[in-house]
């Protein structure tokens, strides 16, 4: 696994200087913000539009899509650091309830190996 | 600003775990990941589906409201922090490279106030 | 292949006579109506999400499931024809047009079979 | 209101021609059609991104921008077509139902102005 060491707090500083350098905040309404991240979401998803699920894991190893890929990924990372910056939203805190109530809702006994 | 101290690379291993706990590899092909992720994306949205830009601000004050988008979130940072994992993808690189490639994209003195 | 045998003029008069009846079109601005197009089309996305290619057609000898799948289109659909009544859009003429357009930008003899 | 007198069965034979000259429906399972449907639907949106409700309206003023959003609308609709084709729907009906459906969950007298 890379390093990945920055906290996001770090990021989300670093998104918010961004903004503020621009005097964005005026057009970063939530309602904005959350319609960015659902087009980033999709100029992703389309990069394995028309693959089998199996081909898709293979994208891992092309270096030219990874890099593209990554930017996606930093899209949206971007547009939800922006919008927690606005909401004044934890989201390691959220991150790690989800993953909590998760873990009580799909419990390991009954859903390991299937989803359903 | 709320403290967010944790770092991606702490997120991305309890996300991991939880995946392995319920052999769920299997299913996480990056394109239904980035699928999982439009889905969710779409249900954050939906959320600010009728509402002014002016009005969206204001679920901040709403903390029932405010805690179902902050669910929404972390679902969609969570399919995103598994794809990482599937890609091997150092998402604070990512995110970082791609704020200093929007910084050249949009520099400061043309773009103060305004996109485009 | 079944009939549908209407005419998109008369599925967007239906449309246009239950948001009147409702008085909803101070609502639908053409950005709540793509917003609400895209959560419709997540939710249609969402009922193929952990699924092989082979197996999503499948779907259509699952009666209940196609109920349900066909709800979904419908509510794109109705998305759909409520934006081209707003914007006064000829849908069909758009549709045609486009067919043309991908016709030329992907010629028989060089796509036949192949995507790229 | 423009014309629109095509109707959807004549819209399904033309988008099964041009996939059946392409021998494109090896490609076109329900799952990968409704991932470029979402697709279609975000590239939609994003011509409405950074807009109020308001000035969204205007678009329909604006020749060049709607052109532009018309193929958008196709790309969907065609996308739309495509799955209608390959699960065996009839749009139309669904179309009607949904209204039906939608008519007894939200009656005038409850919704006139007001969608909650």
């Amino acid at each position: 696994m890379p390093d990945d060491a920055t906290t996001l707090h770090e990021l989300r500083r670093r998104m918010a200087e961004f903004v503020a350098e621009r005097d964005w905040g005026r057009f970063h309404s939530p309602k904005n913000l959350v319609m960015g991240l659902a087009v980033e979401a999709a100029e992703l998803m389309e990069h394995f539009l028309w693959m089998e699920n199996a081909e898709s894991f293979a994208v891992a190893q092309d270096a030219q899509r990874l890099t593209a890929i990554g930017e996606e990924m930093a899209d949206v990372a971007c547009y939800l650091l922006a919008l927690a910056n606005v909401l004044g939203m934890d989201l390691s805190d959220a991150i790690v309830d989800k993953l909590a109530k998760n873990a009580t809702k799909y419990p390991v006994e009954r859903y390991r190996g299937r989803y359903q």
